[in-house]
């Protein structure tokens, strides 16, 4: 499976006020993201579980990649397509002894040496950020364009730039290149459709010029 | 592999004063503890895997089956022995079809429905509590020694019974017929060895009379 990255959704619950998860990411796919992955860092095992199959439900009859941060065990529990891990997580070549060689592995990167020790260690795809300072990243946490760029050159598999990205900006991130965006509030904060109408537009306006 | 339940401790570092957990471990393994489940609620899950590592190779050394908590993927990662889930965690049939039929798999219950319906669904063991309030679970949730009584009476697995269980009462505890009990802080406060032996002492008088 060669995911197509160009819009990859992150899930996170607190931005819904309250709107069920599910009929938000199905509004998401409809408007045109690429690739999802469930985050629910603090949620309990059972409730993500429970989840992640409503999700894995959903994403099969789209055809949509459905990705799960962190815990492998629920990846394969659902039967995901993939797993997403960050520095902080199992290691990378421990969660693809786990997962196989048949799914999608995942590893976030803020520098190039993260990223080439992910790619060695069997990442399908890198995280590579944050790019931008957010609520959740203070600005010494932030790589910046420069530091995006530096990634994407430094390794032959697809990156997605994470971390601050918004309708705003989503131009210059994807004029450096890379492969795709992640997007958490900058999809799931307010208007879904609209939201994920106007980075397409954007993304496919930057990749054209 | 049928392990001894007879004296079940389960880790928690906030017990130790900032003691490395591994010696502690040995010190209670030597002392006579017969199981070892790594418990690490807040701890990430690269953190929580390399304390796990550690802790399979001395496990390994010593013959004490090795437990880990709620994370299947980290069960195994590292090959522990096997895993134990909560009514919160991954549901326990799916955790046994995850983990496969030769890894054990230790289930909390703390009513007759959920230890009959954790047999059906494949446990190899019960933790069945909490037996008594503790500070972290309020008298409304103790079972009670009838409660615990009434479980071990439903089901064919052995039952280990925790939560609230001390030198001072591990006698009663063992006197309801349960396979072992199940002890954090009866451990890993204060002076491991003596902890160990003292509990061990009880558990057999008991068991004699
Ligand atoms: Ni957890």
């Amino acid at each position: 499976m060669k995911p197509d990255f160009t819009l990859y959704a992150v899930t996170d619950r607190s931005y819904l006020n309250g709107r069920d998860l599910v009929e938000a990411v199905e509004e998401a796919i409809k408007a045109g993201i690429t690739v999802l992955q469930l985050r629910e860092k603090n949620a309990p095992g059972r409730e993500f579980y429970e989840l992640a199959l409503r999700l894995r439900e959903l994403t099969r009859v789209y055809g949509i990649p459905f990705i799960i941060n962190d815990r492998v065990d629920i990846a394969l529990a659902v039967d995901a397509d993939g797993v997403h891990v960050g520095q902080e997580d199992i290691p990378a070549d421990v969660a693809r002894k786990i997962i196989g060689p048949g799914k999608i592995l995942g590893v976030s990167a803020s520098t190039v040496e993260e990223a080439i020790r992910a790619e060695q260690d069997g990442a399908d795809y890198l995280g590579a950020g944050a790019v931008f300072p957010s609520p959740t990243k203070p600005s010494s946490e932030a790589i910046g364009l420069e530091g995006l760029k530096k990634i994407k050159n430094a390794v032959k598999i697809p990156v997605v730039a994470i971390g601050g990205i918004t309708g705003d900006n989503a131009k210059e991130v994807t004029a450096t290149g890379v492969d795709g965006i992640c997007c958490i509030s900058a999809v799931f904060c307010g208007d879904i459709t609209e939201n994920v109408i106007a980075l397409r537009r954007t993304i496919s306006a930057s990749k054209k010029s």
